[in-house]
């Protein structure tokens, strides 16, 4: 348990804020130790539930809002959206669906405002629907609509939401949701004595009732990288298999136990493309993404000559090529202006067309801003 | 399974490598492959088990050899013993210990040499002794020490190897080879149906027989971040509990699901320092490490102000403090001139003294070179 939080309690008993924390860096460490005690403390942490505020996913569909003021319908980025404990558990139950600490996860710490002068959780509530029965004429889409609709959001595909969500914030917040529901949900019992796991209520560990192993969430490091030529007027990008036609982006892969990020980095251009990249770096950007799994992604720059064979891995990739810079650039101002990727072809159909680069990603991937910084660059 | 490797076995068999890959660049694509290709087929990898070479680990101690060349013992450097099957098959028969593709794990593969023209593997072999009972006259040390003598080596504590191997790429195969035995040891079973995991023979990944879903060996990722004033003459270095007397280092921590490693590097300085440390920056650095689990550490530099109060977080750290360059750059001196910290005192009777900086981790750590980095600055 940490002080600072202890403090608070013999001084002002656990839900006020002392008045001398209140500058905005304060505010930070004292966050972050709250957070810090809320992920240990399950008594605490219930206690503050039904004053907690809620993200909400369904049938991992995370309810987004348009923002306030929209202006160019074609620029629409969603926000998620944040509903109080009352107003959610009400909506919830009119389609027979609950909410409780054993479905959801600690997200983030709020600020005191002016209707309050303590601290609020902020959680995730997964649900999971089950198709009604045929005879009721109700579809799950309907039913995710209506319910969406009653809470003044939408549902919206978890991938899309993570391209598109407005604010980075947000973004790493769904990532967070989704790591932790997914982790709860599959780490149910020890993998070593196969006993129960009993997660904190947070869900941000669990520890193992009979050899007291403590676990906690997976996460996966990526490195992407943005492999260029020596002149650095020409970058190489991909196409994965299965991917949405004509979106081409950076090389990435999960890191292997025993190696650096760099050595990462290298590893996957050789797996993935044929070619030995060299003068690897790190970029200062680095980015949670929640599929398929738990991955934290970090960027890399890498130089390869043109003269060397590419040679993709087909299990892995449909195309590679070094494209131009200006090339490159119009597919980066095709995105700015269809961040929604309306006017890509999603249909498989068209095998050529799909080759062709015309997107990268929006700019809700780490992918988007290690290009466009090259692109910028000159 | 990658066409490389599977025009080598068209054309010339599993183990012969066509010449017209033998220039170094090429040989890293086929070897990257190759290892990709050993990590998913097992009867492939099983196959070449008696031709492989191998790394040995008793009790969690890497067998380590003196370098051939040593002129000045007080900079002696380990590097990792390098067995051949037969050699360390017939050794470990001799104290009642087997080696195996179970008690094995892939963790490189070698080039070809002059003795033989194809790909091997790199094992790490990793065996466990129970106490012999108290009337052989035998000890458990004593049985490591005529083990390892005659395999012309001896056993290092894991954490003295990964501070003091003389080779980066030593250290990350240490890292790996601890990483995934651990990792095998402890998921044994699906953490959600409890039925047993399949391993593959190179322990790289595990397959649950029922529900068939894929587990990796798990990776943790660590912000580790030197904090500097803004006139960059003074950087922060922490104590934590537990550790070796008057030896200080960076603020580090693990990432938390759905944060940046830049946000992590920023709160883990607020929890552990109590301080809000701004301009964040990747530096181009990373590194596996293997104690407690497996880590992956990625080194940052940070900007916070000396005015601001520390409050240390008591279970952690047992000092934080601000130093002047001179100071650290003498601490720094003193471990390049004493690599296996024998100038520490180990002991804790002395608490005042624990509390001077005298040493930074040696070179082994990567907080070690972010140091070195900042104090070569100037």
């Amino acid at each position: 348990m940490i002080r600072c939080v202890q403090l608070y309690q013999r001084k002002c008993g656990v839900r006020i804020l002392s008045k001398r924390f209140c500058s905005s860096d304060i505010n930070y460490v004292s966050r972050v130790r709250q957070m810090d005690y809320w992920q240990q403390s399950d008594h605490a942490l219930e206690s503050e539930f039904d004053r907690g505020h809620f993200m909400l996913m369904v049938d991992k569909e995370p309810l987004i809002v348009k923002p306030p003021t929209l202006k160019n319908t074609a620029l629409y980025t969603p926000e998620l959206a944040v509903c109080s404990y009352e107003d959610l558990k009400t909506k919830l139950q009119d389609y027979g669906l609950e909410i409780g600490i054993l479905n959801s996860v600690l997200l983030d710490v709020l600020d005191p405002t002016e209707h309050y002068n303590d601290y609020r959780p902020l959680f995730g509530c997964a649900v999971r629907t089950m198709e009604p029965p045929a005879e009721s004429g109700i579809s799950l889409k309907n039913l995710r609509q209506e319910l969406g609709a009653s809470l003044g959001g939408k549902f919206l595909n978890l991938r899309m939401a993570m391209l598109t969500l407005r604010s980075e914030r947000h973004r790493n917040l769904l990532a967070r949701f989704q790591a932790l529901y997914r982790w709860h949900m599959i780490y149910r019992r020890c993998p070593t004595c196969t006993l129960p796991l009993k997660a904190h209520a947070s869900k941000m560990s669990a520890t193992c009732v009979r050899c007291t192993r403590v676990f906690y969430p997976t996460i996966s490091p990526v490195a992407i990288c943005l492999v260029t030529d020596p002149s650095n007027e020409y970058c190489l990008l991909v196409r994965h298999r299965g991917s949405v036609g004509s979106v081409f982006t950076c090389v990435a892969g999960f890191a292997m136990a025993g190696e650096s990020l760099q050595e990462t980095a290298r590893r996957e251009i050789a797996e993935e493309v044929g070619i030995v990249a060299y003068d690897v770096r790190a970029l200062n950007m680095s980015q949670p993404w929640p599929m398929p799994n738990s991955s934290l992604m970090t960027a890399f720059r890498a130089v390869a000559n043109m003269e060397d064979k590419i040679d993709v891995a087909p299990d892995e990739l449909e195309k590679a090529e070094w494209f131009p810079r200006e090339h490159v650039r119009k597919a980066l101002d095709r995105v700015l202006g269809d961040p929604n990727l309306r006017g890509v072809k999603f249909d498989k159909s068209d095998p050529e067309t799909r080759q062709v680069l015309r997107y990268i990603p929006p700019a809700g991937a780490v992918a988007h801003h290690i290009i466009k910084q090259w692109v910028e660059e000159r």
